[in-house]
């Protein structure tokens, strides 16, 4: 099987969902839609664009939340981004074996009921990336 | 005429597209093809995504770069993301009415024979916005 990648989403850090929505409401996008993800403590919002992409604003429900700790150090802003694929487990197993730094082992539970990972920014040239599969989808 | 909005691409500093482009291609994607803008100082590099949308990677072409800049402050990783839009003026002038802060007041010519405009991060929530419309495509 071919490996597809579409860019799903680009990944906000916000203060709060309240905070961090005004902008891409002038904008012309929304209404947002709202889905806690408790693995990563964060609530998140989605706002649609027109290619089966969207903006996924990341507000921390923990101190402990990566997203408060990267808010503490450098302020709101990209946190990262998200290529949608059609085959996870096979993306992360090539790139294992090319020596690339994962995160994530074995893909775990993110929002919309996706598999993902996300692969260590020494590798990628400074970026944050995350793989996501939607479950089932295979 | 309702305005449409799609994520067109992710802006990657790198210090140079061969230092830049190697874990693109180990990911799976490619052939990167290249164009020169010399509004802007850089050299782009282009990796295909499946939902009409891209990685951009950005090398300065001159000290003045303002990818020269964000490299020698912040290091590589992600300088902008890119919306396309099917009516970037009337964006812009939404935009300027609602008091956010355009970096161009004008459309310039960008990659891709597009029209492009930048909105500060000040206005984003941290994020350098651009957005682009192929030039005749209204």
């Amino acid at each position: 099987m071919k490996l597809t990648f579409e860019l799903d989403h680009i990944g906000v850090a916000v203060e709060s969902l309240e905070k961090g929505k005004p902008f891409w409401e002038t904008l012309g996008l929304g209404p947002m839609t709202t889905e806690r993800v408790d693995s990563e403590k964060v609530l998140t919002g989605f706002f649609e664009l027109g290619n089966d992409a969207r903006i996924e604003l990341l507000e921390p429900t923990h101190p402990d939340s990566p997203i408060a700790k990267y808010l503490s150090k450098r302020g709101p802003g990209i946190h990262h981004i998200c290529l949608k694929v059609n085959d996870i487990r096979a993306v992360m197993k090539a790139l294992k074996a090319q020596g690339v730094q994962l995160i994530n082992e074995e893909p775990k539970l993110g929002a919309h009921d996706c598999e993902v990972a996300f692969i260590h920014p020494k590798s990628t040239g400074g970026i944050l990336l995350e793989l996501s599969q939607p479950r089932g989808a295979k």
